[in-house]
């Protein structure tokens, strides 16, 4: 099987309501340089609860979320049992101290390593 | 360092203008079951060009794409230079053929590795 491998570059260490804490390690931190130009972002984390063969091997699943009943295919779904146990998020960004970025909007248990950010386009407008 | 496998699910098979075509491999393919229902999807696939000690210790760039002079993190880029080399694009689904996927506005080089597939909650209407 072809792979490549996933160097995390940080860990979700707060996640209460609907804000959650990303600290990024300070190895990976001038990554975050500017990223408080930005409003929005995507966050790639890893589903670390579901790493194993069991659940990386569901191909089909009932997404019960939405109230279906219907097996779809997993590409076709948001599940968190899937061939590569990445969670895709989009957040609003809501400040960045040193290697700690608060967000809002993340679905991602306290615990889950980060794999990657990707600043949005939409930026902060400049002060007139 | 904590790391984490990806394990590839297919390829960038043509890659000619606007228009791509992904294939699934085999093993991966029920995974694409009812796919053809929506619209549009997230596809994040490998910088297979960029997975080196080299590209992946880039923590700052000067994006170039849009004329910007100055340094920024990765994490407020989209450059393929990053830490992990997983690019993120949210592509048009024009059809499914059996593990064929043929998509419109990835920007990946033909033979780029996919590592996931999500559909986007915006489905094709119902025929009434």
């Amino acid at each position: 099987m072809e792979t490549g491998e996933v160097r995390f570059i940080g860990s979700v260490v707060e996640a209460k309501d609907d804000l959650s804490v990303i600290e990024i390690y300070p190895r990976f931190c001038p990554g975050l340089d500017k990223l408080d130009m930005y409003r929005e972002m995507y966050v790639l984390f890893w589903f670390h609860l579901r790493d194993d063969d069991k659940h990386r091997s569901v191909l089909e699943v009932v997404p019960r979320r939405h109230g279906e009943t219907e097996l779809r295919g997993v590409f076709a779904s948001h599940s968190p049992s899937r061939p590569n146990p990445i969670g895709l998020t989009r957040v609003e960004i809501v400040s960045v101290n040193g290697c700690r970025v608060t967000v809002k909007g993340l679905d991602a248990f306290e615990g889950s390593p980060i794999v990657d950010l990707k600043a949005m386009s939409t930026r902060v407008p400049e002060p007139s």
